[in-house]
Protein backbone atom coordinates (compact mmCIF):
# COMPACT_ATOMS: atom_id res chain seq x y z
CA UNK A 1 0.00 0.00 0.00
CA UNK A 2 2.66 2.64 0.75
CA UNK A 3 4.79 1.20 -1.93
CA UNK A 4 1.49 2.20 -4.42
CA UNK A 5 0.70 5.31 -2.81
CA UNK A 6 4.28 6.26 -3.93
CA UNK A 7 3.87 6.16 -7.58
CA UNK A 8 2.85 10.02 -8.95
CA UNK A 9 -0.35 10.08 -10.60
CA UNK A 10 -0.64 13.47 -11.34
CA UNK A 11 1.87 16.19 -12.76
CA UNK A 12 1.49 17.87 -9.56
CA UNK A 13 2.42 14.66 -7.49
CA UNK A 14 5.30 13.57 -9.96
CA UNK A 15 7.12 17.23 -9.84
CA UNK A 16 6.62 17.44 -6.00
CA UNK A 17 8.69 14.25 -5.48
CA UNK A 18 11.29 15.22 -7.47
CA UNK A 19 11.11 18.61 -5.49
CA UNK A 20 11.56 16.70 -2.22
CA UNK A 21 14.39 14.34 -3.66
CA UNK A 22 12.03 11.22 -4.21
CA UNK A 23 12.19 10.81 -7.20
CA UNK A 24 15.40 10.13 -9.41
CA UNK A 25 13.77 7.90 -11.93
CA UNK A 26 12.58 8.69 -15.74
CA UNK A 27 9.17 9.60 -15.87
CA UNK A 28 7.80 7.21 -18.84
CA UNK A 29 4.82 5.71 -17.75
CA UNK A 30 4.36 8.17 -14.82
CA UNK A 31 1.67 10.39 -14.30
CA UNK A 32 -0.19 8.74 -17.26
CA UNK A 33 -2.12 11.11 -19.80
CA UNK A 34 -0.59 14.32 -18.18
CA UNK A 35 1.59 16.25 -21.14
CA UNK A 36 5.61 15.73 -20.07
CA UNK A 37 7.78 18.13 -21.26
CA UNK A 38 10.96 18.65 -23.00
CA UNK A 39 13.30 21.46 -21.37
CA UNK A 40 15.89 23.47 -22.76
CA UNK A 41 17.02 26.76 -20.84
CA UNK A 42 19.24 29.30 -22.47
CA UNK A 43 20.92 32.76 -21.75
CA UNK A 44 18.29 35.48 -22.90
CA UNK A 45 20.57 36.75 -25.50
CA UNK A 46 19.76 33.64 -27.46
CA UNK A 47 15.84 33.36 -27.12
CA UNK A 48 14.30 35.51 -29.35
CA UNK A 49 16.38 33.23 -32.02
CA UNK A 50 15.19 29.89 -29.88
CA UNK A 51 11.97 31.01 -30.02
CA UNK A 52 11.91 31.70 -33.86
CA UNK A 53 13.81 28.36 -34.24
CA UNK A 54 10.76 26.67 -33.03
CA UNK A 55 8.20 28.68 -35.04
CA UNK A 56 9.78 28.13 -37.98
CA UNK A 57 10.02 23.90 -37.04
CA UNK A 58 6.79 23.47 -35.08
CA UNK A 59 6.89 19.71 -35.81
CA UNK A 60 10.09 19.13 -34.34
CA UNK A 61 9.96 21.61 -31.99
CA UNK A 62 6.22 22.35 -30.33
CA UNK A 63 6.51 24.60 -27.68
CA UNK A 64 4.34 24.34 -24.43
CA UNK A 65 5.54 26.79 -22.51
CA UNK A 66 7.69 29.67 -22.48
CA UNK A 67 9.38 31.33 -19.08
CA UNK A 68 10.56 34.86 -18.99
CA UNK A 69 14.07 35.29 -18.48
CA UNK A 70 14.05 34.36 -14.85
CA UNK A 71 11.03 33.19 -13.73
CA UNK A 72 10.66 29.71 -12.63
CA UNK A 73 7.08 29.02 -12.31
CA UNK A 74 5.27 27.53 -15.32
CA UNK A 75 2.22 29.42 -15.20
CA UNK A 76 0.09 27.89 -17.61
CA UNK A 77 0.87 24.78 -17.83
CA UNK A 78 2.27 24.11 -14.13
CA UNK A 79 1.47 26.67 -11.66
CA UNK A 80 3.07 26.60 -8.51
CA UNK A 81 5.64 24.61 -10.32
CA UNK A 82 9.65 25.92 -9.87
CA UNK A 83 11.47 24.32 -12.93
CA UNK A 84 14.93 24.52 -10.27
CA UNK A 85 13.99 21.54 -8.79
CA UNK A 86 10.67 20.05 -10.24
CA UNK A 87 12.45 17.91 -12.88
CA UNK A 88 13.73 14.61 -11.36
CA UNK A 89 17.67 15.06 -13.21
CA UNK A 90 19.14 17.67 -15.37
CA UNK A 91 21.87 17.95 -17.44
CA UNK A 92 24.30 21.14 -17.66
CA UNK A 93 26.36 21.99 -20.52
CA UNK A 94 28.87 24.76 -20.96
CA UNK A 95 30.00 25.74 -24.45
CA UNK A 96 28.40 22.65 -25.71
CA UNK A 97 29.70 20.44 -23.11
CA UNK A 98 28.60 18.17 -21.04
CA UNK A 99 29.45 19.22 -17.38
CA UNK A 100 27.00 18.17 -15.01
CA UNK A 101 24.34 15.78 -14.04
CA UNK A 102 22.73 17.41 -11.02
CA UNK A 103 19.21 16.98 -8.81
CA UNK A 104 18.49 20.43 -8.54
CA UNK A 105 18.87 24.16 -10.31
CA UNK A 106 19.38 26.05 -7.06
CA UNK A 107 22.73 26.41 -6.97
CA UNK A 108 23.40 27.82 -10.97
CA UNK A 109 20.70 29.25 -11.57
CA UNK A 110 20.74 32.75 -12.89
CA UNK A 111 18.32 35.47 -13.47
CA UNK A 112 18.71 35.77 -17.41
CA UNK A 113 18.17 32.42 -18.22
CA UNK A 114 14.77 31.70 -20.32
CA UNK A 115 13.04 28.28 -20.00
CA UNK A 116 11.58 26.59 -22.96
CA UNK A 117 9.12 23.62 -22.69
CA UNK A 118 8.61 21.65 -25.75
CA UNK A 119 6.21 18.62 -25.98
CA UNK A 120 7.01 15.34 -25.81
CA UNK A 121 6.32 12.30 -27.88
CA UNK A 122 4.74 10.66 -24.67
CA UNK A 123 1.61 12.50 -26.30
CA UNK A 124 0.78 11.06 -28.99
CA UNK A 125 2.15 7.68 -28.02
CA UNK A 126 -0.81 7.35 -25.99
CA UNK A 127 -3.21 8.42 -28.73
CA UNK A 128 -1.47 5.51 -30.83
CA UNK A 129 -2.05 2.96 -28.09
CA UNK A 130 -5.55 3.99 -27.63
CA UNK A 131 -6.08 3.52 -31.27
CA UNK A 132 -4.70 -0.14 -31.09
CA UNK A 133 -1.27 0.40 -31.89
CA UNK A 134 0.70 -1.58 -30.09
CA UNK A 135 4.71 0.20 -28.89
CA UNK A 136 6.75 -2.21 -27.54
CA UNK A 137 8.94 -0.02 -26.38
CA UNK A 138 6.78 1.04 -23.56
CA UNK A 139 5.98 -2.12 -22.30
CA UNK A 140 9.47 -3.36 -22.51
CA UNK A 141 10.87 0.12 -20.85
CA UNK A 142 12.86 0.70 -23.66
CA UNK A 143 13.78 3.99 -26.36
CA UNK A 144 12.48 4.23 -29.64
CA UNK A 145 14.97 4.16 -32.59
CA UNK A 146 16.06 7.71 -33.25
CA UNK A 147 17.88 9.30 -36.62
CA UNK A 148 19.52 12.25 -37.50
CA UNK A 149 17.88 13.00 -41.66
CA UNK A 150 18.91 15.00 -44.42
CA UNK A 151 15.71 17.02 -43.91
CA UNK A 152 16.91 20.48 -43.08
CA UNK A 153 15.16 22.60 -40.32
CA UNK A 154 14.52 25.80 -41.52
CA UNK A 155 17.43 27.97 -40.02
CA UNK A 156 16.59 31.19 -37.43
CA UNK A 157 19.48 33.17 -36.06
CA UNK A 158 22.13 31.35 -35.09
CA UNK A 159 20.25 28.14 -35.08
CA UNK A 160 20.50 25.19 -38.26
CA UNK A 161 20.65 21.74 -38.31
CA UNK A 162 19.16 18.61 -39.84
CA UNK A 163 15.97 17.02 -38.23
CA UNK A 164 16.05 14.35 -35.62
CA UNK A 165 13.15 11.67 -36.55
CA UNK A 166 11.59 8.92 -34.12
CA UNK A 167 10.65 5.83 -35.92
CA UNK A 168 7.61 3.24 -35.05
CA UNK A 169 7.19 0.10 -36.58
CA UNK A 170 3.54 0.02 -37.94
CA UNK A 171 1.24 -2.94 -39.23
CA UNK A 172 0.74 -1.99 -42.68
CA UNK A 173 -3.18 -1.98 -41.90
CA UNK A 174 -2.70 0.55 -39.41
CA UNK A 175 -1.05 2.82 -41.34
CA UNK A 176 -3.62 4.96 -41.86
CA UNK A 177 -5.22 5.12 -38.64
CA UNK A 178 -1.86 6.35 -37.18
CA UNK A 179 -1.48 9.13 -39.61
CA UNK A 180 -5.36 10.17 -38.53
CA UNK A 181 -4.55 9.74 -34.08
CA UNK A 182 -1.61 11.55 -34.86
CA UNK A 183 -2.84 14.42 -36.74
CA UNK A 184 -5.09 14.97 -33.66
CA UNK A 185 -2.16 16.45 -31.95
CA UNK A 186 -0.06 19.22 -34.53
CA UNK A 187 0.91 20.95 -31.34
CA UNK A 188 2.62 17.92 -30.10
CA UNK A 189 4.42 17.04 -33.30
CA UNK A 190 1.65 15.61 -35.11
CA UNK A 191 1.80 13.75 -38.32
CA UNK A 192 3.87 11.57 -39.39
CA UNK A 193 6.54 13.17 -41.62
CA UNK A 194 7.46 10.37 -43.83
CA UNK A 195 5.60 6.89 -43.93
CA UNK A 196 8.15 3.92 -45.47
CA UNK A 197 11.82 4.00 -47.24
CA UNK A 198 14.19 5.28 -44.87
CA UNK A 199 16.70 6.05 -47.59
CA UNK A 200 13.99 8.77 -49.01
CA UNK A 201 14.81 10.96 -45.81
CA UNK A 202 18.70 9.85 -45.57
CA UNK A 203 18.12 7.27 -43.11
CA UNK A 204 20.92 4.71 -44.62
CA UNK A 205 20.84 1.81 -41.81
CA UNK A 206 17.49 1.53 -40.08
CA UNK A 207 19.24 -1.52 -37.78
CA UNK A 208 21.88 1.39 -36.43
CA UNK A 209 19.60 4.67 -35.25
CA UNK A 210 21.77 7.61 -34.32
CA UNK A 211 20.15 7.92 -30.78
CA UNK A 212 17.75 4.96 -28.72
CA UNK A 213 17.35 1.13 -29.22
CA UNK A 214 17.10 -0.57 -32.59
CA UNK A 215 14.51 -2.28 -33.15
CA UNK A 216 13.76 -5.37 -35.81
CA UNK A 217 10.36 -4.94 -37.44
CA UNK A 218 8.28 -6.92 -35.94
CA UNK A 219 6.41 -8.37 -38.62
CA UNK A 220 6.88 -8.82 -42.13
CA UNK A 221 4.16 -6.38 -43.28
CA UNK A 222 5.38 -3.84 -40.54
CA UNK A 223 5.84 -0.25 -42.30
CA UNK A 224 8.54 2.26 -41.16
CA UNK A 225 6.74 5.42 -39.84
CA UNK A 226 8.76 8.42 -38.88
CA UNK A 227 7.19 11.45 -36.72
CA UNK A 228 9.55 14.60 -35.99
CA UNK A 229 11.30 14.34 -32.64
CA UNK A 230 11.84 16.81 -30.06
CA UNK A 231 15.73 16.03 -29.93
CA UNK A 232 16.05 18.25 -32.80
CA UNK A 233 15.52 21.18 -30.90
CA UNK A 234 18.62 20.53 -28.11
CA UNK A 235 20.75 18.81 -31.03
CA UNK A 236 20.53 21.91 -32.74
CA UNK A 237 20.98 24.62 -29.58
CA UNK A 238 24.02 22.38 -28.30
CA UNK A 239 25.55 22.71 -31.74
CA UNK A 240 25.89 26.68 -31.25
CA UNK A 241 27.80 25.83 -28.08
CA UNK A 242 26.40 28.46 -25.98
CA UNK A 243 27.86 29.33 -22.93
CA UNK A 244 24.83 27.65 -20.86
CA UNK A 245 22.74 25.52 -21.22
CA UNK A 246 20.41 23.53 -19.45
CA UNK A 247 18.13 20.77 -20.30
CA UNK A 248 16.79 17.35 -19.00
CA UNK A 249 18.29 14.15 -18.40
CA UNK A 250 17.45 11.80 -21.50
CA UNK A 251 13.62 10.42 -20.00
CA UNK A 252 13.54 12.29 -17.06
CA UNK A 253 10.81 15.07 -18.25
CA UNK A 254 8.83 18.17 -16.71
CA UNK A 255 5.62 16.79 -15.99
CA UNK A 256 2.69 19.69 -16.38
CA UNK A 257 -1.12 19.56 -14.99
CA UNK A 258 -2.28 19.94 -18.74
CA UNK A 259 -4.16 16.62 -20.33
CA UNK A 260 -3.05 15.52 -23.68
CA UNK A 261 -6.44 15.90 -24.54
CA UNK A 262 -6.06 19.27 -23.90
CA UNK A 263 -3.87 19.27 -27.29
CA UNK A 264 -6.15 17.38 -29.41
CA UNK A 265 -7.74 19.56 -32.67
CA UNK A 266 -10.57 17.59 -33.36
CA UNK B 1 -9.70 41.59 -71.91
CA UNK B 2 -6.75 44.31 -70.94
CA UNK B 3 -9.17 45.35 -67.51
CA UNK B 4 -9.30 41.68 -66.53
CA UNK B 5 -5.78 40.98 -67.00
CA UNK B 6 -5.33 43.60 -64.01
CA UNK B 7 -6.82 41.82 -61.73
CA UNK B 8 -4.25 40.05 -59.36
CA UNK B 9 -4.77 35.96 -59.65
CA UNK B 10 -2.11 35.20 -57.56
CA UNK B 11 0.10 36.33 -54.42
CA UNK B 12 3.25 37.07 -56.76
CA UNK B 13 0.74 39.04 -59.17
CA UNK B 14 -0.36 41.19 -56.33
CA UNK B 15 2.45 41.82 -54.58
CA UNK B 16 4.03 43.23 -57.86
CA UNK B 17 1.33 45.18 -58.54
CA UNK B 18 1.53 46.75 -55.15
CA UNK B 19 4.91 47.34 -55.53
CA UNK B 20 4.69 49.43 -58.55
CA UNK B 21 2.33 51.27 -57.64
CA UNK B 22 -0.64 49.58 -59.69
CA UNK B 23 -2.39 48.47 -56.57
CA UNK B 24 -3.60 50.42 -53.79
CA UNK B 25 -7.07 48.74 -53.22
CA UNK B 26 -7.93 46.32 -50.40
CA UNK B 27 -6.97 43.16 -50.95
CA UNK B 28 -10.44 41.38 -49.86
CA UNK B 29 -11.43 39.10 -52.67
CA UNK B 30 -8.35 39.37 -54.63
CA UNK B 31 -6.10 36.34 -54.88
CA UNK B 32 -8.61 34.22 -53.81
CA UNK B 33 -7.05 30.71 -52.10
CA UNK B 34 -3.90 32.70 -51.45
CA UNK B 35 -3.25 33.06 -47.36
CA UNK B 36 -3.33 36.88 -46.76
CA UNK B 37 -1.32 38.58 -43.66
CA UNK B 38 -1.48 41.25 -40.97
CA UNK B 39 1.49 42.96 -40.69
CA UNK B 40 3.53 44.34 -37.81
CA UNK B 41 6.59 45.51 -38.15
CA UNK B 42 8.67 46.11 -34.27
CA UNK B 43 12.28 47.16 -33.39
CA UNK B 44 14.27 44.28 -32.29
CA UNK B 45 14.30 45.12 -28.78
CA UNK B 46 10.66 44.07 -28.58
CA UNK B 47 10.89 41.32 -30.93
CA UNK B 48 11.42 38.60 -28.03
CA UNK B 49 8.36 39.67 -26.35
CA UNK B 50 6.16 40.07 -29.19
CA UNK B 51 6.78 36.44 -30.62
CA UNK B 52 5.81 35.02 -27.03
CA UNK B 53 3.28 36.91 -27.07
CA UNK B 54 1.96 35.37 -30.15
CA UNK B 55 2.87 31.91 -28.51
CA UNK B 56 0.67 32.46 -25.79
CA UNK B 57 -2.43 33.67 -27.51
CA UNK B 58 -2.34 32.04 -30.80
CA UNK B 59 -5.95 32.52 -31.76
CA UNK B 60 -5.90 35.92 -31.85
CA UNK B 61 -2.00 36.07 -32.62
CA UNK B 62 -1.27 33.14 -35.53
CA UNK B 63 2.04 33.26 -36.55
CA UNK B 64 2.55 32.57 -40.30
CA UNK B 65 6.04 34.29 -40.49
CA UNK B 66 8.54 36.14 -38.78
CA UNK B 67 11.39 38.15 -40.92
CA UNK B 68 14.39 38.24 -38.84
CA UNK B 69 15.92 41.87 -37.59
CA UNK B 70 16.42 43.78 -41.33
CA UNK B 71 15.42 41.27 -43.43
CA UNK B 72 12.86 42.35 -46.16
CA UNK B 73 12.20 39.08 -47.89
CA UNK B 74 9.71 36.56 -46.39
CA UNK B 75 11.58 33.92 -47.74
CA UNK B 76 8.79 31.04 -46.50
CA UNK B 77 5.85 32.58 -47.37
CA UNK B 78 6.16 34.71 -50.17
CA UNK B 79 10.30 34.20 -51.98
CA UNK B 80 11.22 37.04 -53.86
CA UNK B 81 8.84 39.24 -52.01
CA UNK B 82 10.16 42.65 -50.73
CA UNK B 83 7.91 43.80 -47.47
CA UNK B 84 8.88 47.21 -47.82
CA UNK B 85 7.26 48.07 -51.14
CA UNK B 86 4.67 44.83 -51.74
CA UNK B 87 1.83 45.86 -49.21
CA UNK B 88 -0.41 48.23 -50.85
CA UNK B 89 -0.64 50.36 -48.04
CA UNK B 90 0.64 51.15 -44.81
CA UNK B 91 0.67 52.62 -41.38
CA UNK B 92 3.17 54.43 -39.56
CA UNK B 93 2.67 54.92 -35.88
CA UNK B 94 5.66 56.60 -33.20
CA UNK B 95 5.23 56.43 -29.68
CA UNK B 96 1.65 54.70 -30.28
CA UNK B 97 0.50 57.77 -32.41
CA UNK B 98 -0.48 57.14 -36.74
CA UNK B 99 1.77 59.70 -38.45
CA UNK B 100 1.63 58.66 -42.03
CA UNK B 101 0.19 56.40 -44.36
CA UNK B 102 2.60 55.87 -47.30
CA UNK B 103 2.71 53.37 -49.93
CA UNK B 104 6.40 52.02 -49.56
CA UNK B 105 8.54 52.08 -46.65
CA UNK B 106 11.81 52.36 -48.80
CA UNK B 107 12.40 55.54 -47.32
CA UNK B 108 12.19 55.24 -43.68
CA UNK B 109 14.00 51.51 -43.51
CA UNK B 110 15.80 50.73 -39.98
CA UNK B 111 17.95 47.29 -40.29
CA UNK B 112 16.82 46.74 -36.24
CA UNK B 113 13.02 46.01 -37.89
CA UNK B 114 11.37 42.76 -37.22
CA UNK B 115 8.23 41.69 -39.35
CA UNK B 116 5.95 39.61 -38.22
CA UNK B 117 3.29 38.37 -40.54
CA UNK B 118 0.34 36.83 -38.67
CA UNK B 119 -2.76 34.75 -40.43
CA UNK B 120 -6.36 36.62 -40.88
CA UNK B 121 -9.48 35.72 -40.96
CA UNK B 122 -10.25 35.44 -45.00
CA UNK B 123 -8.45 32.24 -44.37
CA UNK B 124 -11.29 30.40 -42.64
CA UNK B 125 -13.85 32.76 -44.39
CA UNK B 126 -13.70 31.01 -46.90
CA UNK B 127 -13.71 27.68 -45.59
CA UNK B 128 -16.85 28.86 -44.07
CA UNK B 129 -18.48 29.92 -47.91
CA UNK B 130 -17.16 26.79 -49.31
CA UNK B 131 -19.00 24.74 -46.51
CA UNK B 132 -22.04 26.58 -47.49
CA UNK B 133 -22.31 29.38 -44.85
CA UNK B 134 -22.80 33.15 -46.17
CA UNK B 135 -21.20 35.75 -45.66
CA UNK B 136 -23.05 38.78 -46.46
CA UNK B 137 -20.08 41.22 -45.39
CA UNK B 138 -17.96 39.50 -48.25
CA UNK B 139 -20.16 40.37 -51.13
CA UNK B 140 -21.68 43.87 -49.57
CA UNK B 141 -17.51 44.77 -49.55
CA UNK B 142 -17.75 45.64 -46.23
CA UNK B 143 -16.29 44.74 -43.01
CA UNK B 144 -17.38 42.02 -40.13
CA UNK B 145 -18.17 43.53 -36.73
CA UNK B 146 -15.20 43.73 -34.11
CA UNK B 147 -15.49 43.72 -30.57
CA UNK B 148 -13.04 44.48 -27.21
CA UNK B 149 -13.62 41.40 -24.86
CA UNK B 150 -13.24 40.82 -21.26
CA UNK B 151 -11.49 37.64 -21.91
CA UNK B 152 -7.37 38.52 -21.23
CA UNK B 153 -4.70 37.60 -23.37
CA UNK B 154 -1.79 35.87 -22.04
CA UNK B 155 0.31 38.53 -20.79
CA UNK B 156 4.39 38.78 -22.12
CA UNK B 157 6.57 41.15 -21.31
CA UNK B 158 5.50 44.31 -21.81
CA UNK B 159 2.40 42.87 -23.65
CA UNK B 160 -0.86 42.71 -22.56
CA UNK B 161 -4.59 43.41 -23.14
CA UNK B 162 -7.74 41.95 -23.66
CA UNK B 163 -8.86 39.83 -26.83
CA UNK B 164 -10.44 41.48 -29.99
CA UNK B 165 -12.94 39.02 -31.69
CA UNK B 166 -15.22 39.16 -34.82
CA UNK B 167 -18.62 38.48 -34.74
CA UNK B 168 -20.74 36.57 -37.61
CA UNK B 169 -24.03 35.44 -37.92
CA UNK B 170 -24.39 32.08 -38.35
CA UNK B 171 -27.73 29.94 -39.29
CA UNK B 172 -28.96 27.58 -35.80
CA UNK B 173 -28.58 24.94 -38.00
CA UNK B 174 -25.32 25.77 -39.72
CA UNK B 175 -23.43 26.25 -36.01
CA UNK B 176 -21.93 22.76 -35.80
CA UNK B 177 -20.62 23.17 -38.93
CA UNK B 178 -18.84 26.37 -38.81
CA UNK B 179 -16.98 25.05 -35.78
CA UNK B 180 -16.16 22.02 -37.72
CA UNK B 181 -15.07 23.96 -40.77
CA UNK B 182 -13.15 26.48 -39.08
CA UNK B 183 -11.50 23.71 -36.51
CA UNK B 184 -9.40 22.25 -39.31
CA UNK B 185 -7.41 25.69 -39.67
CA UNK B 186 -5.96 26.02 -35.77
CA UNK B 187 -2.91 27.69 -36.94
CA UNK B 188 -5.24 30.69 -38.62
CA UNK B 189 -7.50 32.12 -35.75
CA UNK B 190 -9.26 28.50 -35.88
CA UNK B 191 -12.22 27.38 -34.20
CA UNK B 192 -14.47 29.94 -32.48
CA UNK B 193 -13.69 31.49 -29.03
CA UNK B 194 -17.60 31.64 -28.23
CA UNK B 195 -21.20 30.75 -29.13
CA UNK B 196 -23.88 33.23 -28.47
CA UNK B 197 -24.53 35.58 -25.94
CA UNK B 198 -22.47 38.19 -26.18
CA UNK B 199 -22.80 39.68 -22.58
CA UNK B 200 -20.73 35.78 -21.61
CA UNK B 201 -17.56 37.22 -23.28
CA UNK B 202 -18.01 41.24 -21.82
CA UNK B 203 -20.19 42.54 -25.15
CA UNK B 204 -22.35 44.63 -23.98
CA UNK B 205 -24.19 46.15 -27.68
CA UNK B 206 -23.71 43.65 -30.29
CA UNK B 207 -25.26 46.67 -32.33
CA UNK B 208 -22.28 48.33 -31.43
CA UNK B 209 -19.09 47.16 -32.60
CA UNK B 210 -16.08 48.39 -31.82
CA UNK B 211 -14.61 48.18 -35.24
CA UNK B 212 -15.85 47.34 -38.59
CA UNK B 213 -19.71 47.63 -39.37
CA UNK B 214 -22.42 46.89 -37.49
CA UNK B 215 -24.61 43.95 -38.58
CA UNK B 216 -28.30 42.99 -37.78
CA UNK B 217 -29.41 39.47 -37.06
CA UNK B 218 -29.85 38.29 -40.78
CA UNK B 219 -32.60 35.95 -39.31
CA UNK B 220 -34.62 35.42 -36.29
CA UNK B 221 -32.57 31.83 -35.79
CA UNK B 222 -29.16 33.34 -36.45
CA UNK B 223 -26.30 32.59 -33.45
CA UNK B 224 -23.72 35.14 -32.71
CA UNK B 225 -20.21 33.16 -33.50
CA UNK B 226 -16.96 34.79 -32.17
CA UNK B 227 -13.40 34.01 -33.25
CA UNK B 228 -10.52 35.50 -32.34
CA UNK B 229 -9.14 38.53 -34.40
CA UNK B 230 -6.19 39.75 -35.72
CA UNK B 231 -6.89 43.16 -34.71
CA UNK B 232 -5.62 41.52 -31.27
CA UNK B 233 -1.75 41.76 -31.65
CA UNK B 234 -1.60 45.13 -33.44
CA UNK B 235 -3.90 47.13 -29.78
CA UNK B 236 -2.24 45.20 -27.76
CA UNK B 237 1.44 46.45 -29.44
CA UNK B 238 -0.27 49.73 -29.72
CA UNK B 239 -0.92 50.20 -26.22
CA UNK B 240 2.74 49.55 -24.93
CA UNK B 241 3.44 52.74 -27.39
CA UNK B 242 6.50 51.68 -29.12
CA UNK B 243 8.84 54.30 -30.73
CA UNK B 244 8.03 52.78 -34.16
CA UNK B 245 5.42 50.45 -35.27
CA UNK B 246 4.50 49.87 -38.77
CA UNK B 247 1.47 47.85 -39.77
CA UNK B 248 -0.82 47.21 -42.84
CA UNK B 249 -3.41 49.81 -43.42
CA UNK B 250 -6.96 47.74 -42.32
CA UNK B 251 -7.70 46.13 -45.61
CA UNK B 252 -4.56 45.94 -47.53
CA UNK B 253 -3.00 42.27 -46.92
CA UNK B 254 0.52 41.28 -47.37
CA UNK B 255 -0.68 38.05 -49.87
CA UNK B 256 1.35 35.35 -49.86
CA UNK B 257 2.51 32.28 -52.05
CA UNK B 258 0.66 30.18 -49.75
CA UNK B 259 -2.72 28.35 -49.81
CA UNK B 260 -5.08 28.36 -47.42
CA UNK B 261 -5.38 24.37 -47.71
CA UNK B 262 -1.45 24.37 -46.86
CA UNK B 263 -3.12 25.03 -43.25
CA UNK B 264 -5.69 22.71 -42.89
CA UNK B 265 -4.53 20.03 -39.96
CA UNK B 266 -7.02 17.24 -41.42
Amino acid sequence: MEQQADVPRTGRELRAAARSGRCRRTTSGAAPDFVQTNVAILPKELAFDFLLFCQRNPKPCPVIEVLEAGEVEARFSAPGSDIRTDVPLYRVYRQGRFVDEPQSLLGIWQGDLVTFLLGCSFTFEHALVRNGIPLPHFTAGRNVSMYVTNIACRPAGVFSGPMVVSMRWIAADKVVRAVQATSRFPAVHGAPVHIGDPARIGIRDIARPDFGDAWPPPSPDAVPVFWACGVTPQAVAMASKPELMITHAPGHMFVTDLRDEDFAVL
